[in-house]
C-alpha cells in the first residue's frame, strides 16, 4: 500500500509496540523493566521488541556478558516517533483523561508547561486541517486517491456539516 | 492505565481503525467506498466503524431511507486526530517511502508544500524532544513513572549514546 500512514502503522500500529516506544522515551531500556511496567507476557514482549529491532526503531546492545543480557534503546528512527507519541498523548489528554493529564511536558528553554502545536515549516503559521490541500506526491503508484477524493475532501474539511452527495 | 497514549491507542491503536480515519479525512463517507479502498472484509469493517462511532470519533447518519443507508463522517473528536495522522504520514514519508511521498500537503495560505513541525504553544519555538521534561500531571494516579524515570530519561534524551546504568 503506497501510503505512508500505512507504512508507519506497519511498524508501530499495534498497542504494545507504541507503549514499548513510550516507555523507551521515558528511559526504560531493560526487558524486566518493560515487562514490569507493561504487565505484558514475556513472550509477546520479546516478539514486539525483536520486531522493533528488526525495523530499526530500537537498537539492542549487550550490557552484561555473564549472564548474557541486552538492553534496548531508541535509534534515530525511533526517536523520530516522538511527534506521533506527543500527538497521541495530547489527544488522550483532551478526550480520555477526566482527572487531568497523567503527565505534562515542560519546555525547559521557556520554563512553561507546553502543548505541542503544528506549524508550517515554510511560513511558520499554525497548520490547520482546513487550510491544507492533499496532492499526489512522487511516490504515488496506485490509485490516485488524493485526486479522486480531493473535491469531496475539500467539501468535508471546509464545512464538516455541509450537505454531501 | 492512566496514560493518555494508552487511552488514545484504546480508540485508534489498530491498523484498520487508523486507515479508516485516514480515508475519512480524504472525504470517504460510505461503507462501500471504505471497503473498496481498504480491501478489508465487510465484517471487520463494520466492527471497526461501529467501534469508532461508539467512541465518538465518527458520526453515523442516514443518507437514504429506501434502501436504508448510513454514512460516516468525522466528529470534532475525530478531526482532532489529524495531528497524529499527519505525524504518522511524515514519519512514513521519511523512513518507508523509497520512491518519495505518496501524497504531499500544500498549505493553501502560503502556497507551499508543507511539513508540519511542532512548536511550543507558550513561546512559539521549535519543540524538541531533548528540550522537554516529563513531569507528573493532575491525572497521575498510579505509579509515578515520570518521577521514577525522569533522571534516567534525562540521561537518555540529552545524549542517546551516553553510558547507562
Amino acid at each position: 500500500m503506497d501510503c505512508s500512514v500505512a507504512q508507519c502503522l506497519e511498524v508501530v500500529g499495534e498497542w504494545w509496540s507504541m507503549l514499548i516506544i513510550r516507555d523507551a522515551f521515558l528511559g526504560v531500556t531493560r526487558f524486566e523493566d518493560f515487562q514490569g511496567r507493561l504487565g505484558i507476557s514475556r513472550n509477546i514482549l520479546q516478539q514486539r521488541l525483536t520486531r522493533l529491532v528488526d525495523h530499526g526503531v530500537l537498537v539492542r546492545r549487550p550490557y552484561s556478558e555473564h549472564p548474557p543480557r541486552d538492553d534496548y534503546k531508541l535509534s534515530a528512527k525511533g526517536r523520530d516517533l516522538w511527534p506521533i507519541l506527543t500527538a497521541m498523548r495530547q489527544w488522550g489528554d483532551k478526550y480520555a483523561a477526566p482527572s487531568g493529564p497523567p503527565v505534562v511536558l515542560v519546555h525547559k528553554s521557556c520554563g512553561h508547561e507546553t502543548t505541542a502545536v503544528f506549524v508550517c515549516d515554510q511560513c511558520g503559521k499554525r497548520l490547520d486541517l482546513h487550510d491544507c490541500e492533499v496532492q499526489d506526491g512522487a511516490g504515488r503508484v496506485n490509485s490516485p486517491s488524493s485526486a479522486i477524493f480531493r473535491r469531496r475532501a475539500a467539501a468535508v474539511t471546509s464545512d464538516p456539516h455541509a450537505a454531501h452527495d
